[in-house]
């Protein structure tokens, strides 16, 4: 039996999420699929991250013990002849028995796309959320410098959370344009609690809206008030872009 | 009755073409039925372009004659809510009544995307052609130096096609490297025979493989030997990007 790590990309459009459930088909649950086929054997895989319904990853990571021979090359090829188009395995690699996709990961990176304008470009509704109203860079870009850093982001998450603690290590938050036109939030932490990107974008819109100042973001990072927040973005504008490990 | 003209944007995947037909959902049709709705009577549109099944278009352009009074703003906003989100109208102008979305053209620009690696990113699955074996971007270059000016291009048209004559002028052509990783060939030119842009990829796909030495293409637009030309790229990759008109 050998441990491998696969980096992968999805459209999350089609899916329930990352993880399997019994109402609907799940990235995990294709992937699975696609490994036991080859293994010839029930194999369960592990995601760095549970996106939920509609996410979307280019750098999404999973771990595996497989039991067949094939070279990482070659099960490369044969996991994407088993997948849908919607789901490409980009990397595998042999891993020290140790290695857990999950576990073993320090941080991660996500970006959420935004299409500031009008009439959203068809071509990319299915990865950003349509904000018509004009949106003040400034002053979003303002509140977000108070994201880097330690903070209890108990404001920032779902209401059923069940997180022992919401205390998260975020090492960059910041807003940028993208080459396509849209408009990008880009944060790297350690950890995420669940909505808590979405959850952050929704509130830092408010702000680009003039409905609270930019201090507001740093407030309820300080108060871990969720009643003051901002609503939870849509989720087709989130992005899992990387997952980090010790040594990258 | 006033004339109209309205640029607009939509993802052909799920489209049998522009074109209305009696075997699927065509772009023509989805806005004929958007316009009738708004004007209370069945309403013609005319395209700039006959997109195929599964071509793209950023700036596809149309005309149509209606006999409401809402002024441009709020036909924008009225069609776009009557229409699916894959496809979008970015403007709406009132035009002089002789304006006439194909007759008043003097030319198109096409862009062609091409995916030139091991696998293809899920959010460009449905925009590219996957071509993994490597292109000689250079020699593609090359040949595609020789498309600008005045040809007969006999070579890469339609087998059934029935125009009566295959020369047009080609403004310009080349490849460039997209911000999104793609690989893109770029044409404009003052009309275009059915399946030329895709047929011309193939064959400058062919020649980056090196099956053709560059000067290959230059002697198909001699000869008009459609049996020497490339096989005809496939649909997806096909992005009308603009419509050309006096004045513009």
């Amino acid at each position: 039996m050998r441990t491998i790590k696969l980096t992968l990309a999805y459209d999350g459009t089609g899916y329930v999420g990352w993880q399997r459930q019994t109402n609907g088909v799940s990235v995990q649950g294709v992937l699975e699929d696609a490994l036991s086929t080859i293994d010839g054997r029930a194999v369960t895989v592990h995601g760095a991250g549970r996106t939920d319904s509609g996410v979307h990853a280019i750098g999404q990571v999973a771990s595996a013990r497989i039991a067949c021979a094939h070279d990482e090359r070659r099960l490369l090829r044969a996991l994407n002849a088993n997948l849908p188009s919607d789901v490409r395995v980009f990397e595998v690699r042999v891993m020290p028995d140790e290695f857990h996709a999950r576990f073993s990961a320090t941080g991660k990176t996500y970006e959420y796309r935004i299409w500031n304008g009008r009439v959203v470009p068809p071509m990319l509704r299915l990865y950003t959320w349509h904000v018509p109203q004009p949106l003040d860079m400034a002053v979003m870009q303002q509140a977000a410098q108070a994201i880097a850093g330690e903070h209890d982001f108990a404001a920032f998450q779902g209401s059923r959370s069940m997180t022992h603690t919401s205390v998260r290590r975020m090492t960059s938050a910041g807003w940028r344009t993208g080459a396509d036109g849209t408009v990008v939030f880009e944060i790297a932490g350690d950890g995420f609690l669940r909505y808590m990107v979405r959850s952050l974008v929704g509130t830092l819109v408010d702000i680009g809206h003039g409905r609270w100042p930019p201090e507001h973001l740093a407030r309820l990072l300080e108060t871990g008030d969720r009643a003051s927040a901002g609503r939870t973005a849509p989720s087709p504008g989130l992005l899992l872009v990387r997952v980090h490990y010790p040594g990258d």
